[in-house]
């Protein structure tokens, strides 16, 4: 018998019909002997219609009451849900983020875990019962109710499963798993049946939806193996977990394809090239909240440089206005503000030991017609900023040029 | 300044329109100076929503995670209305049972308060906030989430005023105050400036709907004085306290005129007349968990007598499988059952020292062309029954008949 955490998200709960597949599943399991720990949403858009709600009410409704209200989702849900299972007669119980011992910090909207104090979910555990857990929210050390944010119900289940020492963490959403690049755009795109928390943790963080980058460092951090698969078809879908060093030898040097089609790029021309010039620009820019993706320097020409970052498109106003203020200080020429451009990036742990990957990346590109605009690599990853019209085509044969087709 | 406890029940925080008019008279009451604690309600119909969705995923929803339900409810009102009240300068704060100390026992779906422990409402008092505290719901020695069942934030609302030792209990409806009588059938009715404790019980517990019956008994037991009064036109409404024993001396013998059309009624026809029989009857009605309201025992004729008794409506079909189970032990004829009744009262502290009111009542209904079913007294109230279809002629006549018309 093993200990599974189950994460069921918005749309795997979004009415009756949907909690009552769920519960069925989770019976199931159960019934297999495996001791089981849910962590659920709220049911589908009923965030959003709280949100809408408090703006009805409020221009700017405070952290500590936002989080107050929104909690009431997965109160909702849970409740349903474990109504549900013990209707299907399993015994199950419901605890909020507090009455599950999950301590945060204060950081109303995006509270941080500081502990999860088990002793009340094992020794429902003990008992045989099915602990079904809020998603998403806490008590802070201060008492008060506290949301952990985009992607919270994803790292509410990895913590759980990290402190109960549980053997997997299994993600269902509403897709089949993780793919080699996003089927909407790439028909050839595979299901991949695993990657490593390296590979995903750059996905997530280069435009793959499937898994929130939080829960994914938290999983990486206590080893704690994920799988994501589909809450409507319930096959096996993609192992995220530790894959050891020797294991891409004979492996696709490529694992995937991801793209990014939400940011906006800036530049900042003609930058004297002196030190201390970009820690200026992006301590400013993170003192006002805007969060700074790639940044590219460029060589020098006759001493002035040219510095590119990418923000989320809906911070490129503030982050314009934060660079106009510096740029006397500074004694640059000017801001520029692009919002047609996408990224691409292409992953796979394989590239440490294989160069030249970064090169039939650029050449692919060219080949295409599709011109670069800005580069960044890690150690596994390399991206490349394009046009947004060209982004679609760029995934395509990326795709193809590094065998992932299906 | 005093310290006010306010209770706003779902129809006056419907939605962001009237949680909007909500905050702003309770900004007013802050700041005319006065400490404020709010109890609130689930907006509108939630409630009723949030149970039908029960009802969908569970054929039977256990009482642990129909409570862990319902509390939602109160959750996303009493989040929303500290953010409006915030966003017209007033610090607030909002508060769970849970947080704000209401310590229940276990009996889910009808749990009793046994303590409050306000040191956290206290303090929260001393900064200046106003506390937004959800109605309704608790937690229990068990550290599960209960609901007091209905009338709830009602009782809420007068525990808290008991526990900080508010100067006043405001509760909030949609009417404006105690009426003499239901203005929906008797036009003249009045609105009464104040009534007894003794009264206010009465007429809750004969088919006056302003109050839920336990609050009332709650604040007589803990002195705390009752303002009910309407969160639409906001006009003082009628005070509801301790009166003293010589406050009827110059008012008139009868208050108000209460009328209850929801109770059924079944008489076991020829009973022997022994001891132990009534006994018999009412403790196997009890065990089935029948709520039995009035009880007339007939005088005897030849050794047998009748039995009658009322229930609700819905519990009828169940009282008469119990009654009928008994038939043979108790040795009776049969049982009867009318649903084609309702109940008409008159209540006054001044019953106690004017003989005849009840002759004056039978009177007025006799010269009515009424008949009268049954009849039952306490020291303060004269119930009877009749036809259904007389209810509320039987209403207008009596109010007449005493005086009260305005």
């Amino acid at each position: 018998m093993s200990l599974i955490v189950q994460k069921f998200g918005g749309t795997s709960v979004a009415d009756p019909e949907r909690i009552a597949a769920v519960a069925d599943h989770i019976a199931r399991t159960r019934k297999q002997g495996h001791g089981v720990v849910v962590a659920v949403s709220a049911m589908g858009k009923s965030t959003d219609d709280l949100i809408r709600l408090a703006n009805e009410v409020a221009s700017n409704p405070g952290g500590r009451e936002m989080d107050m209200l929104l909690t009431a989702g997965e109160r909702i849900s849970m409740a349903l849900l474990s109504m549900a299972i013990i209707e299907r007669g399993i015994p199950a119980v419901s605890f909020t983020g507090s009455q599950a011992g999950i301590v945060t910090d204060s950081a109303h909207g995006k509270a941080k875990i500081l502990e999860i104090k088990a002793d009340r979910l094992q020794e429902a555990l003990d008992e045989g019962q099915v602990c079904i857990v809020a998603g998403f929210q806490g008590v802070s050390t201060g008492r008060d109710i506290t949301t952990l944010g985009r992607g919270g119900s994803d790292t509410t289940a990895v913590a759980l499963a990290a402190a109960l020492r549980a053997d997997v963490c299994e993600i269902y959403t509403d897709v089949s798993g993780v793919y080699s690049a996003d089927p909407r755009i790439c028909p050839r795109a595979r299901r991949l049946t695993e990657v490593s928390f390296d590979e995903m943790l750059e996905m997530a963080a280069t435009g793959g939806r499937v898994l929130a980058l939080r829960s994914v460092e938290f999983a990486r951090r206590y080893n704690v193996p994920l799988h994501v698969r589909s809450s409507f078809t319930w096959e096996p879908g993609t192992w995220v977990r530790d894959l050891g060093e020797d294991r891409n030898m004979e492996e696709a040097v490529v694992t995937g394809v991801t793209h990014d089609a939400s940011e906006a790029k800036l530049t900042i021309t003609d930058v004297p090239d002196r030190p201390g010039i970009a820690a200026l620009v992006f301590r400013s820019l993170a003192s006002a909240g805007v969060n700074v993706d790639m940044i590219v320097q460029n060589v020098s020409h006759s001493s002035l440089t040219d510095i590119s970052f990418t923000v989320p498109s809906d911070e490129a106003a503030k982050a314009e206005a934060v660079v106009v203020d510096q740029l006397g200080t500074i004694g640059a020429d000017g801001v520029t503000v692009d919002s047609d451009i996408a990224r691409v990036s292409i992953i796979g742990a394989g590239m440490k030991s294989h160069p030249g990957v970064a090169a039939t990346m650029f050449e692919t590109l060219a080949d295409n017609g599709l011109n670069i605009d800005m580069i960044s690599t890690s150690t596994i990853r390399t991206s490349c900023v394009v046009r947004r019209d060209d982004v679609e085509r760029a995934v395509r044969s990326l795709h193809t040029a590094f065998g992932l087709d299906a």
